[in-house]
């Protein structure tokens, strides 16, 4: 007998039908004999209405209020998701944020998760209830109801997981898994059957928007297996685990790409110590996400400075950087229309060359690279906007990706 | 100061304007120097929906689930009150049942108040929160969300200004007060100042739905003034109050219907001792509520039994009687078409003649009397249904009670 966490989504539980069928998915997982909880998000629509209200009221609401109407939902789908499975002669009990408790910090509206107590579950659970757990919410230090923000439910699974010392956690979604790359520009990418945490991070933080970040941050700090896959097919998905559990190890993974990028270039800054922290000082203050940065060798005494922010960052950061930053340069550049491509695997780092293979398909299709920025086991390149699907496609055949 | 409970009805805060509205309100109160307390129900329609959802997915489902999926409705409003409130730059905070905590009995889907830890709203009132109180809903003593059934929120309302000892708890609705009777029949009908509790009590289980019964229950052991009156006027509107409070008694105060009865009637039953608990100890057994009764002096050694239960259970009354009772009869008969009228005052106790003046009043219009029942303060008689309005405005004009 294993344990499952099993987490749903808002569309899997749009509508009374799709409960039921989500009841049956779960009964399946009990007639093959396992223990199971599961982790659901508030019915489709609902949360956007719920935060529909609360904008209308006032743009820049109480946040504490937020999290006790937008919570709500989640409550509601917990309720009738117990009541559907007990129609198919299922033990099960619905259970909010506040009730296990799932504690979080007091950062509402984008709380993160402190502890779980999984006992109360635990003890639920060995009676033979399945446990229905409300996602995408916890209780704060002042006893008020908390949100983990959007995409929170993947997070409370993986948390109710590690809380409960389940073997494997299972995110049901829209698609069937992760794939080499998105699968909407690449004919040829296929579903891969294991990624490690690792690699899933980079994915995920890259823009592949299968997984919030945060709950593989979770999974891979307590060792959770998760699962991605449908909630519309019977296909398995992708196992996202400890690298020790892959046998195969690609040298590449997956290819990711995230069009949420700007460039921003500083010309003719003065070369000279501290420059850097000059610049990203006053950024860093105004709570500017800063990503790749690339300073040139200095020539004549003055030196260019190129960073990337997200899009909805730009005018916030051009803003900071014309009236706070004190180091002197000559003008300033920006580019909204730029994109950024990734190669991610953690078969680099026993492997030279990986990057070479990625600059020479780039050089071959005549794309140009405008910034470079590698980890450990990725390789991120800035290139134009209108090239990304060209990019894409080209890595995607020179990593030896493509379907057989 | 005054310390003021208000309480707002699902069809006053029905939209955001409408919830706006209720800010304003609030805010007077306030600007009149009173410290506030709101008890909102759910925005109208809402409850239904969640009610519909559960009933979709099972008729006879977990009423403790039913509790956690209905009760997120006036946890919604509350929040969104607050913000709205927040945004006249009142200082004010949402509470839901369990964080209060409203502390009920385990009898989910109509569970009752067992007590109300004051302490945490006064604390957060007297350092100038509104406090937002969600209403209709507690904590079980199972550590779950329960509900007080329809019309909770009149109830939430009233035991929360007992337990923060408010001088005054305002219930706004879509009537602006209790009237003589209902004004939809009787055009004369006048709105009445003041109302005793146990005057209240008669017209509220009588049919008068103005405020639920169980609430006027509670205002009276703990002796809350509660104000009715329109969230859609500035009228002032009825207080119910103790009798010592009323300097000037009318004879009878209202006069209320009701439409939910229907009559049974058991012919020729053979008149023996224990009879009467013969019939209605089956009837009792089976929770049938059974409201007048009527035995006949006996003739020839067998005697007539009337009563009336409401409409819904009528059928069930009748298979009770028919499989269950041991009493030999000749024969059962049955009305669904019939009404009860009621005269209600504190002022019979100390006069006679109310009752007459009743019977003499009907007489005059050609109204047969069914069945009579009668109590310290109300005179009940059982009628044809037909005579309904012809009966009502008789007695108000016979009673003194038409507008001058």
């Amino acid at each position: 007998m294993a344990r499952i966490v099993q987490k749903f989504g808002g569309t899997s539980v749009g509508d009374i039908a799709r409960i039921r069928n989500v009841a049956n998915r779960v009964k399946a997982e009990i007639d093959r004999g396992n223990e199971v909880a599961v982790v659901v998000s508030a019915m489709s629509g609902v949360t956007n209405q719920l935060v529909a209200y609360c904008n209308e009221l006032s743009a820049d609401h109480d946040q504490r209020e937020y999290d006790a109407v937008v919570a709500t939902g989640e409550q509601v789908t917990s309720g009738l998701l117990a009541i559907a499975l007990q129609g198919l002669g299922i033990q099960a009990r619905s259970w909010s944020g506040w009730q296990i408790p799932i504690i979080s910090d007091d950062a509402h509206g984008k709380a993160r998760i402190v502890d779980i107590k999984g006992d109360e579950i635990d003890k639920s659970m060995k009676a033979g209830h399945v446990a229905v757990i409300a996602g995408f919410q916890g209780i704060g230090p002042d006893n008020r109801v908390s949100t983990l923000g959007r995409g929170g439910s993947d997070t409370t699974a993986v948390a109710v997981a590690a809380a409960i010392k389940a073997d494997r956690c299972d995110i049901y979604t829209d698609v069937d898994g992760v794939y080499t790359t998105d699968p909407r520009i690449v004919k040829s990418a296929r579903k891969v059957d294991k990624i490690s945490y690792e690699e899933m991070l980079e994915m995920a933080s890259l823009g592949a928007k299968v997984l919030q970040t945060r709950s593989v941050e979770m999974a891979m700090k307590h060792r959770v297996r998760v699962q991605v896959l449908s909630s519309f097919s019977d296909a398995p998905g992708t196992l996202v685990c400890d690298e020790d559990e892959i046998v195969e190890k690609e040298l590449v993974t997956g290819i990711a790409y995230s069009r949420d990028e700007a460039k921003v270039t500083l010309i003719g800054v003065s070369d000279q110590p501290g420059i850097a922290a000059g610049v990203f000082g006053p950024l860093s203050a105004a709570n500017i996400n800063v990503d790749m940065i690339v300073q040139n060798t200095s020539q004549d005494g003055t030196t260019d400075i190129t960073f990337t922010t997200t899009r909805t960052d730009l005018d916030r950061a051009l803003k900071v950087v014309k009236e706070s930053i004190k180091v002197p340069y000559k003008s300033i550049g920006s580019d909204k229309s730029v994109v950024k491509v990734s190669v991610i695997g953690v078969g680099m780092r026993s492997h030279a060359g990986v990057a070479q293979t990625m600059f020479k398909a780039l050089a071959d299709k005549g794309i140009n690279i405008q910034v470079i920025s590698t980890s450990e086991i990725k390789v991120s390149v800035l290139i134009a906007e209108e090239y990304t699907e060209l990019a894409l496609r080209a890595l995607h055949t020179a990593y030896g990706l493509d379907a057989a």
